[in-house]
């Protein structure tokens, strides 16, 4: 292969075109990287990611259909060639796409070998490419992270396996992933817990499998520290699927884990909406709780249909729902060293190759739009004034803020004051100003 | 009204007759409250409790219908003459059926009154009766609550309401339940956030409510020990409605905040199966869950069902459900001073007044069957051996049990001993051995 | 009552201020109803109708919660007297919001009796007033409907209940409304089978109930052509609440029954969005699905929150979900006689008489904005152009077509031409074209 | 290969052992297959059948992991060695496990060719040993049915596809599946459109779709006619997965597309309980549906998980539901031709050979169990009784029945009459009861 193979033959670096017409679909009509608000630029507030797993190892399978994204080139040769090659395209799409980060999977990386010490030996060498690629382009890994879930071993759990020696192997393979992830300067290192729940209670001792997670996690932690990687640890929620009962169902799921275990100085937690929306919640629902505990840490960007019952990590398209995520970023000063992980795969019948630019482009314009009118409702003031609560900066609302309040007082406040005004809530008056920014 | 009034008129005391016919539906089948099971009775392991709002309160009607439960003739009078001939009714029923334990919410007992001192008065004056009603019958309360959500002044929230004007009077009313959980001897005092929650982010500072909310209990325990109130603190989680989004979804949404604000030594958790449900977990879910955290402390023994996405509150007759919950609760030695409260309601089409005896009967039954079955397969071992977990017990496993072991040895392990071999996790082994108790 | 009472005193005729500024809420910023597009202007397109249930009989009260709705002052006063105060401020209502229909059920619009003949007493006198005040502002009746599942009489079902004596009573409650939907002049009758369905299994004959309630409708069928009615009949689906299994659970099964009885040319559907959602579907999937079998009649146009199970009959207000519906609606050439009725309701905390206001004029806004959208798509034809489906058009497609292809000529067209070209569904590309538009 | 290769070594006939204690799950303690219940052997009623695809062709794999059921040495081999390896392998588990159907799609018991030619090539020569193998042992096939949906050519929709290659490409494998059907003598013939619907409204055409889909089925029904195939035609609905909105939502969506196209005495209905509660309904409602519109046709015998939105096709254990099944199935006095087939596959992590038979002899005695309870519950009448609707058996009730009613003389009736009087549902009683019998 020469270092001029280029596999997204004809597609030109992706342009900011604000007038663009309603069927030009291959340029940014929103996204303006340089463009400044509210101080920082629309690069910087976004810090999208391109994931490697969907946009360069998806096939298009799902369980009743064979793969269908078959223009994919870069998946032919041995699993050695096609690694590299993978890496190309990808560092080509990210370059064209002009996206500043990307995340992996170890083993989208590069292939499982028939050992670890194989499997090792082949990740030294596609991350060498890699760094190689980073270095050449200027796009660094958003988060790393080890795939504990596809190999059989760990069909019954990685961490939380009854089976002391598939833990064990699990921390050999998160072992070497911190390794990398050192390596690459990846910002972020995140677990996601596939496997790491139960499809029968009949088989399983959850007190025991949550206290080996909370020893696994405590080990990547010392491990961390130990060789001096800097990057933020996220654990990713996920209610269900493949496992029944996953045990870090959702946001407060996760930090009720990591707060009873010691770990919240260690974890933040790395949102991502369609998880969100499977666990019962709206769409928006985990950022914002996981930034009201301070534990927001990165999002993976993605969509649902809220009609289905399962992850189909589609690209996010909606304004309403950007604009809200954006509002909370916003509010909470960004996401540094997180980002907009696009966890997101085209559909299986969207085979073909410019699918994968317009499928992110069309992301990207919707993330643009709402954190436009993120800063537009900030600015104006009209929603997160929030003067509903002005009652607590005063008297007994301080002392209840404060901590100091007692029931006696409540009780004198009350024969003192009698029943409280009623205040309407305004939920439409708030929809309806909502609506004049999207 | 004499004395002697009789409100179930014809109905005797429930017998345990094991060979009733199909049709036999005004006896015990199964419940045999004096049988000893693993050195207790069934009355002790089951700690039956009728609960007053739904029985005794409950008049039929739905979100599209008025109420049909015409019957209940203890509704009829002034507000005080009925909440007089209704607790006379509730002990009659209690003493009937044979159950030693009630629930109740402050106001279901006694109405509201103009102000806060007048429903102190009332409160006063029906626990009085309460009181002496306990001491002849025997009859216990097994949990106190506030209702905090029903009058409109806490349409927007109690202890998280904009207003802090509301916050004290939710605080005014708890400090007097706190009294009257000590008046009447309750072992547990519960709080359900039904408007603890919110319906549109739009108008809501989630940060903010959350402290709020932290703080009322905060309040609340330290009456508790001020007064020397020595019973259980209990918070019930629901997911949703009434409020779209519920701070307290489900037990590990609750255990992450009790942790996030040092509260987890005051509370434990009252488990209601329908709430489970309506969180998107299975049946026993969140019971299993809590006790794994050393935090199940009473369960509201009722269900849905599966297919609708709001609260029936049926009574439980699945046998299946009510295995696995006893399973748990004799596997953590029993739920004291907890206990199995039936917050169910006869459907408002059962407007007989056999019918609120048949559905308790049911129940009991369909829990004493479960208990049976629990005990059976506890003691047979063969689910409940875990041979699959032996791994722990030495070596590498031991060290993770202790917390000692490092990634690194677990790189070596795996060097040494390479790939872990398959294990079946056998489930419909388990759930045909399963199949095989009930 | 004085003829000039004032019930929205202070509140002139809402006014179309396109450049008015996001706080604006009492203004419409979309809604101009003489604007003209494609031949028909806005106000023709789009027909909006308000409900007189939710909007004039609404108490804010909730399964947990009391009336919170208190400023309805029209609610005032013995049932004959609100009845008519109510009507009054509802044309008041109507009329400065510039709304040209209303619906509402017998029950509604007047007090039931203590029996029937004093119950259809009440209907007459409520509405003579109501041909007056329709005759006074030109608002017209899109549609009645009989009330048959508030009474407890009805809790087992109306047309299917277990008792022909409860059908019966429904019977001539619908012939009354039939009666008074000619005298109002009502451009659609609706029947809405809330208590047609059952709870349990165990009790239920469900053969026999979906006979009963052909019967019925045939019944209700003949009486309407024998008084010269010429309004057109729609049965509104919704899949559960107040059931468990309601048998027009949506469009297909309404469209299945209706055809397996003969009665598809008696009917049409009104679609109820909140009520697709809880079905398991899209918002917009049964008016897509009613409009491609030509049974769309009307629309009643609200929204649920798609993480909730429970009808919460909200404002609709998301500009996605208008403008696919209009697009539908445009595509069949509009409603008429059918309309746009909101069958929603102020939040229960949305106190202020003016949140009535202000949810109308944001959901009216919302699909004057959805018609806009709508009308610039099929303009463009960017989407609905369909080349996708140009093998149709002749040929082998062509025989399809019109119904004389064979499999033996399939095979043949596959033996000679083989394996069929990839085509990519572009899912992404119409998405992205899709947000070009709203 | 040798004939007298055995795949499942060591594993005798499995037995009915009715004193089987709790750990021996390699014999059957319900499933008695010659005793003879209301007049019919438990065979006859039940007439089991294994599925091919996931009992053989699985692989264990998932949407997040790799193949774990790697003990499966049927699958080894070139293509057309594996599949004739895995008949012989399928026929040794029917005789073994003494089950007298099985059932499979075109495209599991024979590999596609490069070509439709080759693939029907291959087709001929594995139907030829299925033909052999099911002389020898008797076995015979419940359902044949075409795989329309895993190949990418598929990925669009196959009947509904909007190229009519693909319409055409689907025709020809019908067609080649028909006559299949007819060598192999199979009993029914069962269409699933899985790739039958749309992701995206904004890409399809759902009026033009499913008038092709029409348009095709009455194409396979004149072919049937024309070769003289007496099988049932059936078909299966499933409400989504693998697409977003499927054709055939349930049972009665798939009536009502039936009798709009006239296509209702060709058809009738394979229901699925996995796909039933995936819709949004109970387990045994659409099983209950279809045989009151006289349209249930066969079973796919398998079970989810309610709290999961993805099909599961776990065995059916729960006894409940397996007695509602067969309570229905009695009532209508059994399934023939159809049958119930374990659409089931085991857990991915049961990965023992043994775990097969485990699966399917838990499954056999649930069903088994649910059969002795149906017919105890149908006898005593205690249930079924229903009296009820015993009102529609004379006077006004018969008018209703014969539909000869009006509503004047509902009216006149109730003029009459005066109110109903209040039944209660008694839906409590009616569940004690079903528990007595399980």
């Amino acid at each position: 292969m020469a270092a001029h193979e280029e596999f997204f033959a004809g597609i030109p670096k992706i342009q900011y075109v604000p007038d663009a017409g309603p069927g030009d679909v291959m340029c940014f009509k929103h996204y303006n990287p340089t463009e400044v608000l509210m101080g920082r630029t629309m690069e910087d507030w976004l810090r999208f990611s391109v994931c490697y797993w969907h946009s360069f190892c998806g096939t298009g399978a799902d369980p009743f259909g064979f793969p269908t994204l078959l223009q994919r080139v870069w998946n032919e040769g041995t699993p050695m060639e096609a690694a590299k090659k993978r890496l190309r395209a990808a560092f080509e799409f990210f370059t064209k796409l002009g996206v500043k980060f990307y995340t992996f999977h170890d083993r989208d990386m590069s292939p499982e070998g028939a050992t670890l010490e194989e499997s090792n030996k082949n990740l030294d060498e596609i991350t060498d490419l890699a760094l190689q690629l980073q270095t050449q382009t200027g796009v660094k890994v958003l988060w790393v992270t080890c795939n504990l879930f596809a190999h059989p071993r760990y069909m019954n759990g990685a961490a939380t396996n009854p089976d002391c020696h598939v833990l064990a192997y699990a921390g050999a393979q998160v072992k070497k992933g911190l390794d990398v992830a050192k390596k690459l300067g990846a910002e972020n290192f995140v677990f996601w817990g596939g496997r790491e729940g139960f499809h029968s209670i009949l088989n399983t001792d959850v007190a025991a499998e949550l206290k080996h997670m909370a020893g696994f996690f405590k080990m990547a932690a010392r491990y961390k520290e130990k060789i001096g990687l800097k990057c933020q640890f996220l654990i990713e929620p996920k209610p269900k699927e493949p496992c029944r009962h996953q045990y870090d169902y959702d946001a407060m799921s996760v930090i009720g884990f990591l707060k009873h275990h010691g770990l919240e100085r260690d974890f933040k937690l790395n949102i991502e909406p369609n998880h969100t929306t499977l666990a019962g919640h709206s769409y928006e629902h985990d950022i914002v709780v996981a930034s009201a505990f301070g534990m927001l840490g990165s999002v993976d960007s993605n969509t649902g249909s809220p009609d289905l019952g399962w992850d189909t990590d589609q690209f996010p398209m909606d304004i309403r729902n950007t604009t809200l995520v954006m509002k909370t970023i916003v509010e909470q000063g960004g996401l540094q060293p997180g980002g907009l992980n696009f966890d997101a795969k085209v559909r299986r019948e969207s085979t073909d190759l410019e699918d994968l630019f317009i499928a992110h482009i069309g992301a990207m314009d919707a993330f643009a739009r709402g954190l436009r009118n993120a800063v537009h409702i900030i600015e104006d003031g009209l929603i997160t004034g929030m003067e509903r609560y002005s009652s607590f900066s005063h008297g007994l609302g301080q002392k209840v803020e404060d901590g100091s309040a007692t029931l006696e007082e409540m009780e004198a406040f009350i024969k003192e004051n009698g029943e409280p005004k009623v205040t309407s809530g305004k939920q439409e008056k708030y929809e309806s100003i909502f609506n004049h920014y999207i």
